[in-house]
């Protein structure tokens, strides 16, 4: 048996995520048909972590163990032929039979994607979000760094079935920061793990800065109570992509 | 009644093409519907050309005839509202009454994106055609520029209802040219006008040359008989792009 890591770009559109669920179509789902039929049983597909419906990813990783002793080149076509273009396999190669995509994660990297502009070209439509409204930029740009260093982000999270009341929320987050390119306003984020929901609704507390319905104060005080603001928004999954997932170096 | 000048962004995936068609959804056919909601009664739109089923454009350009007083910005805005998202105005004025969006036209510029990786992203996978293939891509960017000039382009054309034997063939193609930009092979061409099929059968012709398929005297003889060479393939719609239609400053 031989463990494959492989490095995956989708586009979360079509998609209810990333993780099986029945009777929905997801990226995992689809990677784990398409590798059943070249293994001829069911294989199991881990990823570094699970995106959201509509979410996308320009390099997510998983790994799976497989018999077949087809050569990772071949088995990258062969998955490429077998996927809809929608997802696609942009490297693959042989682990470590100890690698664990989401154990082994040391950083992550999301990018949320605003359009500042009234009117949306078409050909961006499913990979951002639009907000041509007035925003104090400048004063979410500074304020964005209040997030980094070790938090408890419970704040920012989301209720969901995996989360218990012990449940650790401290995250650690290296980078925050918000840049310009075009009209694009880009809130990137890299962080030792994160949240459900938690990048949108970093993304969506910088908004509410931004349009002055939150301060500064506010934010730091939802880091301390973790206590969330009622004013904010989760912002929609289709301006949202997972950049880059960080390992160390295989020895 | 004053004639209102727009110019459209479009993703035309979704779309049977520009021209209204019984029972098929086109890009005139849904603008047509949202303009006559504002108006109240039936609106006509003219383009500047018909664009194929699945061709995209960046800038078309259109011309309608409305009673209804509503400035333009009031009116752009309220057209982006009742139209898709793959489908908007960029912009939108006041013409002439004399203007003709197709009459007018003194040039347009397509351009057809070839995606020359192995494995496409994701998020190309609907504005390219994928060829990771051998070409000789020095040998087709001099060889565009075989097209340029007045020249009967009959063998780059497809049939179709509008064109009788008598059809005047002769086309001007200012200029047409073939670069690359990163993964993306490019053909541009700036032109007085385009058959049916004209940009994806020059397009088409190019692979077949940079393929070894065809030589430059191959080109040529089809542009003196115009009796189609049985190798030229017409490129799929998906990587074609209207980049732009030029007219005179209005007076």
């Amino acid at each position: 048996m031989r463990r494959i890591r492989f490095t995956l770009s989708y586009d979360g559109s079509a998609y209810s995520g990333w993780q099986v669920q029945p009777g929905l179509s997801t990226v995992q789902g689809i990677l784990e048909a398409a590798l059943s039929r070249i293994e001829g049983h069911p294989v199991k597909v881990h990823g570094s972590g699970r995106t959201d419906a509509g979410v996308h990813a320009l390099a997510q990783v998983a790994a799976c163990d497989l018999y077949n002793p087809i050569p990772p080149a071949n088995l990258q076509r062969a998955l490429n032929r077998l996927l809809p273009p929608d997802i696609r396999v942009i490297a693959l190669t042989e682990a470590n039979l100890q690698f664990h995509p989401r154990h082994h994660a040391l950083a992550k990297t999301y990018r949320y994607r605003i359009h500042r502009q009234p009117v949306c070209p078409p050909f961006d439509r499913l990979y951002v979000w639009q907000h041509p409204f007035p925003l104090d930029e400048a004063r979410m740009a500074l304020a964005a760094a209040l997030f980094e260093g070790t938090h408890d982000f419970r704040a920012f999270t989301a209720t969901d079935d995996r989360y218990t009341p012990d449940t650790d929320m401290r995250r650690t987050v290296f980078r925050s920061h918000l840049f310009r390119d075009g009209d694009l306003l880009i809130y990137e984020v890299r962080g030792s793990g994160f949240l459900k929901h938690m990048v949108r609704n970093l993304a969506g507390a910088l908004i509410e800065l931004g349009c002055g319905n939150l301060t500064e104060a506010d934010l730091k005080q939802m880091q301390q109570t973790g206590i969330r603001h009622k004013g904010i928004r989760t912002l929609p999954p289709q301006g949202l992509f997972l950049v880059s997932v960080e390992y160390a170096p295989e020895p």
